[in-house]
C-alpha cells in the first residue's frame, strides 16, 4: 500500500477594491435576496464568468431598494493576480449599464470594504417643486408640502455630534446591534439644488435607514407634526416610535466611504 | 309641414397655452405616431376625457422619440372657460408623471404656439466620464472618444449668427421647406456641468435635427474626422452629406419657446 502525500501549496493571496457606481431602481438592493436581482449578486455573477471561478465580494454595508450609489465600495480576494483594466472592462461590458464598475486596485490584505471604514457619506435628494419635475422621479423624494429650508438647517444642526440613534434605527440593525447603537455625525448640510435640496450626512457609521429616518422626521418637523424642540428627547428617549416616518428610497444616494 | 330654423349661437372661444415638461425615454416623440405613444395622443386624450369633447392642441413644434421637454408649448381653444387650476390637476392625475403639466394660462385669440414662437432654446448634454455614470444613461450622451473643450468651444462659435442651415437638416424639412433654410442662432454656449458639458442653442427656429446634427459635426471635428475649418465651406455647399453624424436624441431637451 502506498502512502500520498498531498502537500498543499503556498499559495498567495490577492486583495482588491472595487468603486461601483449604481442606479439601484431596478434593483432588490446591495444584498443577495430571494426575490429581485441584487447589484451583488449581479458583480459576483459577473466576476465569476470573468475569472471562471466563484469569487465572493464584500460590500461596504447594504443599500436597500431603490436606493442608489455613485461610491459604494466592496472587496474580494483572488489567488491570482488579475488585469485590471480588463477586469473593469469585462465586467461593465458584462453588466447591465445600470451599474457601473468605476475603478479597481489592489489593495493590502487586512483591507476590509466594511470593518477598515472610517466614515461614510450618504446624500438625500428633495424634490420641492409644486409640480414634480418628471426626471427626477426614480432620484429625487418630491415633498407634497411647503419645505421652510431655515426650519430643515435649524433642525438637522441638532442632529450632527455623537449621539445614541436608537430613535432612528429601524428593526434590522436594533435586533443585532443594539448595543451600540453610538454613531458620529460628522457634518448634515442642506445643500440648495435646481428643484430643491440635498441632504450630505457623514459619518462613522449609520443604522439600518438611519439617513432615511433622520430624513423623515425633519419633514415631519416642517410639516408641523413633530416640534423641533422635540429632538433631544426622542434620543434620550430611544424609541423608535417618537421619530418621525421613513422617507423613501429612491432619494438616497451612497456617495463615498472612506478609508 | 313645418319648417325649422336652426339658428346658430353666436359663440364665444377661449384659447389657452399650456407649459409641458416630459421625459421622452419611453414615448415615440411629440407628434400622433401610428407605432408608438406620443406625447401629444397622451395629452389630447386626457384633455378630451376631463372636457368632455375632443380637444386638438397645437405644439410648437415636433420633438423625436427619446427627445426631453422642460418646457413644451402647446396651445388649445375651448368654448367655455376652464378652470385653470382643477384642469391642471386633473390632467398630472391623469398622465403618467413622466409627461408634466407645468401651467395652463389663458391666451388672446391670436396667439399660435408654433407660428407666434419668437425663438427656442435647446439644451445638448455631453456626458464625457470615460466610465458612463449609470444615471446619465437616457439624459446625456456618453461620447465615446476624449473631447477638447476648447476645440468644441471655438467650432460652436462659427455656426452663431445668420446662416443658411441646409447642410445641417435632415430630409423630412428640406423636401418641405428647402426654399427658406436660413435661421438665426442667437447663441452656442457651452457650459460646463458635472461629469460633462451642455451645449445650449438660442434660435429663432431650427430645421428637422439641426441640433442633433450641429452636434454630430462638432464631435466629429473633436474626433478629428472634420476640420473646424471646413465649417463655412459646409454651410456654402448646402450638402448634408459634408456635415457629420447625428447625435442621438436621448441628450437633447427642449427648454423654452418665447413669444
Amino acid at each position: 500500500m502506498q502512502l500520498y502525500c498531498i502537500l498543499p501549496l503556498v499559495m498567495a493571496s490577492y486583495k482588491y477594491k472595487m468603486t461601483i457606481a449604481y442606479d439601484g431602481t431596478h434593483y432588490g438592493g446591495w444584498q443577495v435576496q430571494p426575490n429581485a436581482p441584487s447589484i451583488q449578486a449581479l458583480i459576483e455573477h459577473a466576476l465569476g464568468v470573468i475569472l471562471r471561478l466563484p469569487i465572493p465580494i464584500i460590500g461596504s454595508g447594504r443599500t436597500d431598494a431603490g436606493v442608489h450609489a455613485l461610491g459604494q465600495i466592496a472587496h474580494f480576494v483572488t489567488d491570482n493576480p488579475i488585469d485590471i483594466s480588463k477586469t473593469i472592462a469585462s465586467l461593465n461590458g458584462m453588466l447591465s449599464d445600470e451599474i457601473r464598475i468605476l475603478e479597481i486596485i489592489e489593495v493590502p490584505l487586512n483591507f476590509h470594504a466594511r470593518y477598515s471604514a472610517l466614515s461614510k457619506t450618504y446624500h438625500y435628494r428633495l424634490h420641492l417643486k409644486k409640480i414634480p419635475d418628471p426626471f427626477n422621479k426614480h432620484y429625487a423624494y418630491h415633498v407634497p408640502h411647503p419645505v421652510d429650508v431655515d426650519l430643515l438647517k435649524e433642525a438637522a444642526s441638532q442632529f450632527i455630534g455623537v449621539h445614541d440613534f436608537t430613535s432612528f434605527a429601524n428593526e434590522a440593525s436594533r435586533g443585532t446591534a443594539a448595543k451600540d447603537a453610538m454613531r458620529t455625525l460628522h457634518r448634515l448640510d442642506i445643500v440648495e439644488e435646481p428643484g430643491g435640496v440635498r441632504l450630505e450626512f457623514e459619518g462613522d457609521g449609520f443604522l439600518y435607514k438611519m439617513v432615511r429616518n433622520i430624513v423623515g422626521t425633519l419633514l415631519d418637523i416642517c410639516a408641523g407634526k413633530i416640534d423641533k424642540e422635540q429632538i433631544p428627547k426622542i434620543f434620550s428617549k430611544k424609541d423608535r416610535r417618537l421619530a418621525g416616518r421613513t422617507a423613501p428610497p429612491h432619494g438616497l444616494y451612497l456617495v463615498a466611504v472612506k478609508y
